[in-house]
C-alpha cells in the first residue's frame, strides 16, 4: 500500500506478479491462517474457536486492517501523540498482542498471567513501530531492505515527526521496560524468549 | 479486479473509496467474518471451530481467491470446459457450498445428508456462475447493475464463449436438476427454502 518496491530486500509481491495476484494472496493467506488454525485432528475444538476469535478480532477492522485504513487517510494529516498511539496499536499492536495471547491460550495461564502477557504483547507492538518509525530516517536502504525515508518523503506522521528522534528514542526504551516488567509481573518462568524478543525489537537496525 | 465502476447499480467501492481502502474493507470483512463465527457466548465452541474451518476452506487457496487467481490469470488463454468447471467451482462454488454446509453443521445432519447438502452446493454455485455467463451476454447493463459484455470484451473463457449460448442454458437447467435431487436424496424435511434458492439462481434475470 505504500508501494514500495522492495521488502526484505526482495521485489514486493506487486511488482513481481501484478497488483490483482498480490490482494489475491492476501485474501489466500488471511484464509490460511484460520485454515492453519483450524486442522482435522491435535487441537481441541474450543481452543481452536478461541485463536480464530483472537486472530479475527486484530486482524480486521479493529485491529491491523483499521489501523491501516487510518494510517493512510492520516498523510497529510496532522495526528497527535494520542492518535498515532492509536493507530499503531491497531495496526502494528493488535496483531503482535494476538500472536502473544494466542501462545497463553495454548497453555494454562492464570488471569494475572493473561493480563500480564496482553501488556507485554501491547509494549512490544508500539515499540516496535517505534523503532521502524526511527529506523526510516536513521538508515539506509540496503540495510532497512526497504526503501529508507518513505514515511517523510510521504508527509506520513511518525513518532520522529512528532516526538523528534532524542524522544522518540527514550520511548522505544520506555516501551522496552513496560514490556520486561510485564513479564516479572506475569508470574510465568519460562518467558526467557519473550524477553529476548523486546530486547531485538527495539535493538534491531534493520 | 474487473476494474467494473458497478456493482448492484451503485458505484464499486474502489471507485468511491480509493483501491487502497476498498482492499482494506475486503481484508476487514474477511475477518469480520471469522469474528461474527466466534461469539463471546451463544454458540458451542466446537461448532464455533467447525464453521471457521469450512469458511476459511472455502474462502482461501482452495477455494474463493485460488479460483479469482487462475481467472485472472485466464485472460486469452483457452481452457475447456473441465478446466472453465475447477475454475468456477473455486472461485463461486466453494463459497457457496460452504454457506449451505455451515448451515448444515449448525443442525444435527446425518452423513447422508451432509454429501447430499455438499452436492447441492456445489451444482448450485456452478449454476450460479453459468448464470452469470448467460446474463453477461443477453442483458443490459441497467438490468444487471454492472456492465454487461464485460467478460467478452475481456477475453476471458465464459460457458457461453466455450459451449454457445443454447447448450450454457441446457446446462444451467441440468445443475438446477441435479440441486433440486440432491435435495430430495438428502432425506431432509424442511428444504423449501433451499429448493426456492435453487431455482431463483437459474431463473434470475439480473
Amino acid at each position: 500500500m505504500d508501494d514500495d518496491v522492495l521488502r526484505r530486500g526482495k521485489p514486493t509481491v506487486h511488482v513481481q506478479f501484478g497488483e490483482a495476484q498480490a490482494m489475491l494472496a492476501g485474501d489466500a493467506m488471511q484464509a490460511l491462517a484460520f485454515e492453519v488454525l483450524t486442522p482435522e485432528a491435535g487441537v481441541p475444538p474450543a481452543l481452536q474457536a478461541k485463536l480464530c476469535s483472537l486472530l479475527a478480532r486484530s486482524a480486521g477492522h479493529a485491529g491491523m486492517a483499521g489501523g491501516q485504513a487510518i494510517d493512510l487517510a492520516s498523510v497529510g494529516v496532522p495526528l497527535n501523540e494520542q492518535a498515532l498511539r492509536d493507530m499503531h496499536h491497531r495496526k502494528t499492536g493488535a496483531l503482535l498482542q494476538a500472536s502473544v495471547l494466542m501462545g497463553a491460550a495454548c497453555g494454562d495461564v492464570d488471569a494475572t498471567a493473561w493480563q500480564a502477557l496482553s501488556d507485554y504483547g501491547d509494549a512490544v507492538g508500539l515499540a516496535f513501530q517505534v523503532v521502524d518509525d526511527i529506523l526510516d530516517v536513521t538508515q539506509a536502504s540496503e540495510t532497512l531492505g526497504k526503501t529508507a525515508g518513505k514515511d517523510m518523503d510521504n508527509n506520513k506522521p511518525t513518532y520522529v515527526s512528532i516526538l523528534g528522534l532524542a524522544a522518540a528514542r527514550a520511548h522505544a526504551e520506555e516501551l522496552r521496560c513496560k514490556a520486561q516488567e510485564a513479564l516479572a509481573r506475569s508470574g510465568l518462568a519460562n518467558v526467557e524468549h519473550l524477553r529476548v524478543l523486546a530486547d531485538k525489537v527495539v535493538e534491531r537496525d534493520s
